[in-house]
C-alpha cells in the first residue's frame, strides 16, 4: 500500500517569507509550487524548484487567481476561456523552472478559491483540465476527491489524483464540511491520523453525520503553515510506516 | 539575399488595445510577443500566438521589466539573478502558448529598458543570454547590432540576430543616437528605406558624423505603433522585393 | 427642472488610452474618475482632474476592485472590511489630486462589478456607504436607482444620487434587464432619449413587461466608450434643452 | 534636549507579515507607514494607523516605487512628474486612513530606493518636496541629513527633519558609507548608541576617516526588522533618558 503526501510551497513573495518549506520536504512526496499570481515570484519559484529537486519530490504547478492581496483565496468570476489562459500562463512559467533544473513537471493542483470553485463548477473544472492536457497529456491533475475537477479530467482521459484532507471533516455527500461550521476541523492529531489511515486502507471516511461513506484517497494534503505542521507530518509518517504504507508520488 | 523583419506585438492588456497587430502581419517575418510583465496578459498572449500562427510568422518571446504603468520603458536596477529569473518566467509562459498552438518558440528579444540596458550592461546581457540558453539552446537571441546582448550570447554559443533600425540614426561607434538628440530619428521614409537597403546589402551604415561604419543587419525592427507603420512596412516590402531581397525569418 | 449627466473617465492606464474624455466634457455635468485599481494610474488621475477642473465639472471618485486585467468587471468576494478599506484607499488617493487642483471632491460612484454587486448585496453597499461617510459626510453616493447602495446610504444619512440609464431597459421590479437578455439594450437613440425624458419628467419608466413603474432619476449615466457616445450626448443635450431641463450637478 | 525616533511600519502585505510593529511602538515617537506601492495594502494601512493612534505616535506617509517584488529597494528611473504623481497618490491614500482615525498626517518620508535616489538627485528631491507641499504645507519632510531632500524642501519653505542613522557609518563629506563597504555598519550596540548621543548632543559625527564632521540630527531611524531591534531601541531609550534627552516627535 502507498500514498502520496502533497504540500503547497513556494508561497513566499519578494521580501516576505511564508512557511519553512525545507523543513517539511523530507516528510512528503510531492509539492505544489505557487506560480506568481496568488503568491510566489520568479525567484521564489526557481529556489523552490531547486529545493524540491534536492529532496527528490514530484513537482507540480499550483496556479491561482491573480489576487496577491487576497492570496488567491477570494472567489473571482472569470470566463472559462480566462481560466484556461491563466492556467496555461502559470503552468508554463513553472514548467520552465522545472525543466532548467532537469526535472519533469509531474502534476497540477489549482490553488485556494480556484480549487474550491472548480470543485463545484463544471465549467471551471473543464477549463483547468483542458489547460493541463494541452500542455502535457501525461500530467496528473490533483483535485478534491469526488469533485468536478476529478470527473472533468477523467472525461478527457487526463490522469487524476483524488485529494483528501487529514484535518477536515466530511459530509454524507462526500463534500467537506464548510469551514464556518463548528465541526469543520479535526483538531485532535490522533483523530486526524485515524481518518487518514481509514481513508487509505478502506477508501472510506466517517461523515459528521456518523455514516461511513466512500472516498478516493490518492493523495493527502499536508498544510505547511500551521504551528504544528512539522510535528503532525512526522507523526503521520510514523503511523504510515507502522502500517507499512509507503509514501510516494502518484504513479 | 534575405532579411528578417520583426515587430513587437501582443502589447494590449485587458480592456486596452494597442496597435493593430493583424494588419502588419502579412508584411513581416517574425514577431516578438509581450509576456505579461510590461504588457500583454494571458489572453492577449494566446490570441497573438494564434494570429502569428495563422500568418506563419516566427514567434519570439518579448520579456520586459515588471512595470506595467511604465510599459517596461523605465530603467530598473535588478540583480543578475533576478534578470535571469524573470526571463525564465516570461519565456516559459509564452512558450506554453506557442506549444499548445503546435508551434515552436523561435527566438527571444528583450523589451524596452531591458533591451537598452542589456545592450550596454554586460551583466544584464549575460543573464538574458543564459536564461535563453537554459530554456532551449536552439533559441535565437535578438539584440542590438554590436551590443553586449550579441557578444554575451556568442560567448556561450547561443545563436543571435543582430538588429538594426530603419528610422534611427547611428553614431561613429555603432551605437544609436540617443533619442533626446535632435537628429536621432529619420522621419523621411525614403531615407529610412535607403538606410535599410545599405545595411542589408553592404552591412554598412552612414553615421550622423558622416562616416560609413560597419554594421551587422540580420533583422530589421518594424515599429507597429506609429500612424504610418503600415504604409512604411508596405513600402519597405516593395523596395526589398525590387532588390530581390527575400523577407524571411532567421535560419 | 434639472438633471445631472455623469460619465466614467480617467480609465486610461500607462501607455494605454481609453476613450476621448475631453471631447465629452462640454456636454456633461459630473465625472467619475478611476482610482488606479481597475483603471487609471496616478498620472492619468492628475490629468483627468485637471481636465474636469477646466470644464467645471463636479468630480467624483470611481473606486473598483483591484483587477486591472478584468477592468474591475469581474465579481470578487471580499469581506465587508476589505471593501471599506479599498474604498478609503482609492477615494483618498483621488481626493488628494482633487485638492491640489483647488477643487472639492463631490461624490463617489463605485465601478463595474463593485457597483453591480453592491446594488444587490447589502453588506457591500453598507461598506461603501460607510467608507464614503467616514471620509466626508458631505459627499454624495451615486448608486443604481432603487438599489441597496441608495438605501444603505440613506440609513446613515448620506446624500445620494439615484442613477438611471438611457440605453438599458428595466424590469417590473425596477432592476435592469440583465445584459445577456435579448432586450437588455436600447439601441435606438430616439427611444433612449424618450426613456430619459420620461424618467426625468415623470420619474417613471416603461418596463420590458410594458408596465409604467416608479423610478428616481437624479443622474443619468453617459457611456463614454461607444462609437456614438459623442453624437448621443449632444442629441441628449439638445432634447433636454428643448424641454428646458437644465444639466447641472447634484446640489 | 529632545530627539525623534522614527520607524518604518505597516510593511506587511496581504497574507504576509513583516516585523512586529506593535512591540516597538512604545519606544519610538513617529512612524512611517507604507502606502501600498512597495508594501502595505489598504487593510494593513488602516490597522497600522489604528495602532499608531493607540500609541500616540506622529504618523507619516512612507511612499515608494511601485515595485512590490523588490520592496521598493530597486532604483527606477521615473520622470519628475511621475515621482510627483505617485507621491500625491500614496500620501493621499494614507492621509484618508489617518483622517478617518481622527488624526492628522504629520510627515512624509520616502522609502528605500526613492529615499536614496532623492538624496542625490535634485530632480527627484524637488518632485517629492513639491508633492508634500501641495498636499499640506504644514507637513514635515524627513530626509537624509545633508541631502537634496532637505535642501530642496527648504528652498520651498517646507519643514524638514534631518535623519541620522545609529548603525551606519559616515564619510568625510557627510554621506553614508555605501553598504558594500566593509565598515558601512556599526554592529556594536554601545558604539551605535555612542554615535547617536554624539549626533544629538554635539550635532557632530566621527567619520570613518576619523574626522569629526557636522551633522544635523532631528530624527533617528530605528530599523524594525532586525532580531535585535527591540533590544536596541530599549537600550537607546535608557541611554537617552540617562542623558535627559526627551523622545518626542518633531515640533
Amino acid at each position: 500500500m502507498k500514498i502520496d503526501l502533497n504540500c503547497d510551497m513556494g508561497e513566499s513573495f519578494g521580501t516576505w517569507t511564508l512557511g519553512d518549506d525545507e523543513s517539511l520536504m523530507p516528510w512528503i512526496s510531492s509539492v505544489n509550487i505557487a506560480c506568481g499570481f496568488h503568491a510566489g515570484d520568479a525567484s521564489v519559484m526557481r529556489k523552490t524548484v531547486e529545493l524540491a529537486t534536492k529532496y527528490n519530490l514530484a513537482i507540480g504547478a499550483h496556479p491561482g487567481f491573480q489576487d496577491l492581496q487576497g492570496f488567491g483565496r477570494r472567489n473571482m468570476n472569470l470566463s472559462e476561456q480566462d481560466i484556461f489562459d491563466i492556467c496555461i500562463y502559470q503552468i508554463g512559467a513553472l514548467k520552465s523552472f522545472v525543466e532548467i533544473s532537469n526535472q519533469k513537471l509531474h502534476h497540477v493542483k489549482p490553488h485556494g478559491a480556484m480549487y474550491n470553485m472548480a470543485a463545484k463548477n463544471q465549467s471551471y473544472a473543464h477549463a483547468i483540465a483542458s489547460a493541463v492536457q494541452s500542455i502535457d497529456s501525461e500530467l496528473i491533475l490533483y483535485g478534491l476527491s469526488g469533485s468536478y475537477l476529478i470527473s472533468e479530467a477523467k472525461k478527457i482521459n487526463l490522469k487524476t489524483a483524488s485529494e483528501v484532507f487529514a484535518d477536515r471533516t466530511y459530509q454524507n455527500d462526500g463534500t467537506l464540511t464548510p469551514r464556518n461550521s463548528p465541526n469543520a476541523l479535526i483538531e485532535n492529531e490522533d483523530e486526524a491520523i485515524g481518518q487518514v489511515l481509514m481513508m487509505i486502507e478502506q477508501q472510506k471516511v466517517k461523515s459528521v453525520e456518523g455514516q461511513e461513506i466512500d472516498i478516493v484517497a490518492d493523495t493527502v494534503c499536508i498544510h505547511g503553515d500551521g504551528k504544528h505542521a512539522l510535528t503532525f507530518v512526522k507523526l503521520l509518517n510514523k503511523s504510515l510506516s507502522a502500517k507499512k504504507i509507503e509514501i510516494q508520488p502518484i504513479n
